[in-house]
């Protein structure tokens, strides 16, 4: 028997494409799925890829009835105001949103620059990175999004940190380049084909609010994404720039890195010698929740540049959901998620 | 327990792709896959996206071992001459290339410019698009591929042709727009970025060889196609210009095209009124195995265009390769087709 | 001494690169542009590439002060209600909006769908493609814009009608391939990157305005223009398919051709054996004022397909606007419109 | 009376551009421009946008007869060799490739892997970046070319540098950005079309052979070039991360960008509060030779991000060649160099 799941906001990017991944998931069955300014549509007409795969209609968030299993894809901000409300209404819920991420309420406000509306539900909240929080997930009921930029920049860092590799001291930059659909559905004056076309367009030198969910989850204080548009609609490249320990050599990198995609089904090591396609890429990982990781040691001055590769809709949103919805309901965390991606592309 | 099946010619596009899917299909098991320029590489390397999907290595095409499903994704010219071979090893054949799908030898030479090496063979084949052989297909024993351009012609002329509603003396002119993967894997001056990046570029007026196909299967033969070239990796749209029979009128239009969508588990009529996606569009299809179809009528003088879009490599090559497999086996022809496409991309 | 030019209506496309031929031009000084949205910014604000080229500020329309010659670069249907005004301005106007191509007021509300507002002035236009009308230039006062979808298509079909070469009663299709600053630079749900790039998307399958421009400078009625967007900035691809008269051959073609290069300058013909560029393509053409044509004839039934590549903004709107500028003023044509495109783009 | 010029190697890119920018350069009269792969064709065959433009054809090398400026844009490697013969031909040579950048010969074989085959040549050259060497450039015979990612990245530093505002202790990490025009004419694998498009491609971590450049010319010992391919044919983005010294405030950084766009003619600042283009953006630079600055400064912890954009083929090859030779020869530095790229593109 199905599991019951429901997705509030479902006209964007995050819950199209959570949508797309719950239909075709094995163990569940979509009951709803809700759009204001999309009333009464067929959800195929604002996502056209699921034509003939679905008659669903996008309903009003009042008329959303109980399931086993809610999720939010709502516009950051909106979820924190009535989550007492969406809990009466399922035992679980995955929040893809940045209203719960981070654990303490007056980092909220420093981030994002107004009071959390629902500080006590933070603590609530298993962050959704299932990479770093698997075990907490199994039998958790309530679940935070990623930011595909913290998700990308995490597993850039994740091998490193977690076998201590790094000199936390020293500072860490990490660049980010980006595709368009980061940006959500709405456009906007810079989003014109036109003026987004071929563009390499930093848009945030530092202070990007995905950093607080860096450092917070890896501990990396002294840490600095910049952000920078590239011609792509999916994907994400970080490229983190740190500084190994003394005596860290590549034996210890090439272990640390191989266990990280030994004991996470969706992370891969991609460091080849030959062929075209030798370091992590977003563009083969688009519809696909693996995250690529590579990395290159400067053993004259202990410069590592670590690579992570994501598909941003995808392991940085809604395929890390339906992981996390695994986890919680004590499936394989594959499930529903196997699409490989394509190539070419 | 499941069906063998191998794949001669592995390392081109339409090699990788059938392996992606033939990887993922529930009831077949991927034997061997051959390549001579990458022998010994992992598959992985040549085609990252199966990275953490499987340890095969490609083998030589003289070890190949007998299974019950033999794919044949070589280029062009190369099957033919060792047909008697791959026999003896399957079978079952589905061969991919241009080889088998033309049923007159002559009609082989006058397109191909060369005799055929196996002329007693082309009677053989089924021609592989399921929309037009279904029937036939159950039980073969050898099926064609399909030309990619000649299918998205095929579907957009099949609601007019079957329900006859185009006056088949006046000249038919199909323009195709085309994505760079059709050229395949191996490189070219033209396929160089700096010079194939941003182009609309008509590479053939009329004459193109898949012409051949859409006059065999539709049995029109005052048709045109014109190819261009523009910058996109996966797809190719078709734009059919015929003339209705005089009385012919929109109603009957939109019974013909329900009724392909209707018998045809991977054809859907896209013709909205509202939205973005209101006509058919290959960039959602990329990994799909849908074909899009529609369609508008000048009543003042009987012009309709009539418009299919696909991904070259799916419902174009390898989809519609594992479709036929499907239906040659017996088996429900979605199996393993079951991917929506993506939105955005 | 200069002649002194303003701009009303600056901060669109159009209007931006005319500011941009303006300033370079040698014969011309720049007095003022107008913008209200963008009223008090620098242009270069709005159009990047002039920053460090002028100081000039966006004024009112209302400030706007007499001059020599004056470009009105409005939305459709802005120019025609203060048209009076503007004349009052300045003996010479060069309007690139579509307010006075027609010439006959009937005929504008049938393919705009209202009355025009100031019927009186339409005789007094010329229509502004310098190949059709150089000598009505001479000296003239007013000249029209071009569209630039019609003019990629009257130059496609320019050799052949003049050169009487088709057949006028049968019906000629002709497909443009579009890129996205047709659009203009207001943006739109479909503009947005996410959702624009890669398309192939067939917006129009016949009744565009700009056919109207076609039927009236070329006498060709029995004509049909479909659009499609394609993932490009700049560029027009016009592919004509018409038919030649019994006898027509390929040496007529290359007379027909080769005289309108001869006679234009900015006119050549692309039609190569060897290398990468062997027809015209607008990507090449991106800042220049170049037309290129090519044709290629099918003997066996006399189909004949004429290419013409444009870059919309220069040939399709805002260089030919200069070159009519020129032209009226007895200058060489071909002032201010020497750059010559890039290659690699 | 014109300058006379030949150019050696004009079937690649850089030689294209330089061959385009002469032959519309005011003061010079381009003679011959080889290429042995392309003998005997027209230069228009090659690049497309030169048609109508030149009757030239490529020669043989060896026919090269003296002229005033002789250019040498051969691939890196083979200019050293026969500089001697080069010489003989003309008294001032602008050579566009890596070989007499450098000054020291041990430092060539450092990052180059070889002996120089004309050491004694290194010292004879200044090298070729106007922004740095004007002075030395009047009067002066030969000139080397510039690597264009070494430009972005000195050009990103240089007003750093020049005003001893960052603390050159600390690392410097460059992350370039880079269209697919740097790579060459030739194609490889990784360039073919399907391969090359949409990727977000690190493919080099450090080590590259133009940090060498940046070493040499700006002092900046330790320092890092990562190089990242993306979807885009012209345009590198150079985003400079440094450490301030104490103190160092916003108005210091303002002081230190306006001079160095001040004192040089293609040197602007980009960094507006408002618009779509608020940082510096190579797509606007396509065809122009600009140097597009930009700054942010986060004053919690000194990091600063300094941002260059250039397009690669001209400010980064070609452009800065012709900006030499005016210097060189004693005229204004712009001249032939007025382009100033298109909005929108």
């Amino acid at each position: 028997m199905s599991t019951t799941v429901s997705i509030i906001g479902g006209s964007g990017y995050g819950g199209g494409e959570l949508l797309r991944l719950l239909l075709s998931h094995p163990n569940v069955e979509v009951k709803q799925v809700t759009s204001r300014s999309h009333l009464g549509e067929y959800v195929y007409q604002v996502h056209p890829n699921l034509r003939k795969r679905t008659q669903l209609k996008f309903v009003d968030p009042a008329q959303v009835e109980p399931v086993e299993v809610l999720f939010l894809a709502l516009p950051h901000g909106k979820a924190q105001g009535k989550i007492d409300e969406y809990a009466a209404l399922a035992g679980k819920i995955v929040d893809l949103s940045a209203d719960f991420r981070l654990k303490d309420a007056a980092n909220y406000q420093k981030w994002y620059g107004e009071a959390h509306a629902a500080p006590e539900w933070l603590g609530k909240f298993v962050y959704g990175l299932p990479e770093l929080h698997r075990a907490e997930m199994a039998g958790a009921s309530y679940i935070s999004g990623v930011g595909c930029n913290a998700t990308a920049s995490n597993l850039a860092l994740l091998p490193l940190v977690k076998a201590e590799l790094i000199d936390l001291s020293a500072p860490v930059v990490i660049e980010l380049k980006v595709g368009s659909s980061e940006g959500g559905a709405e456009g906007n004056p810079g989003s014109h084909h036109p003026e987004r076309a071929n563009v390499i367009r930093t848009f945030s030198a530092f202070g990007h609010r995905h950093t607080a969910e860096v450092i917070q989850e890896l501990g990396v204080s002294n840490v600095s994404l910049t952000m920078t548009s590239v011609d792509l609609v999916r994907g994400v490249l970080a490229t983190a720039h740190a500084t190994v320990k003394p005596g860290v050599a590549n034996k210890d990198l090439w272990k640390a890195y191989r266990a990280a995609a030994t004991e996470n089904p969706f992370v891969r090591v991609v460091k080849e010698q030959r062929g075209i396609y030798r370091v992590p890429e977003p563009k083969i990982l688009a519809g696909s929740n693996y995250a690529d990781l590579g990395f290159e040691l400067d053993e004259s001055n202990g410069h590592i540049v670590s690579i992570c590769a994501i598909d941003n809709l995808m392991k940085g949103a809604s395929g890390s959901a339906v992981q996390c919805m695994n986890l919680m309901l004590g499936w394989d965390e594959t499930l529903g998620l196997e699409f490989a991606g394509l190539h070419p592309i």
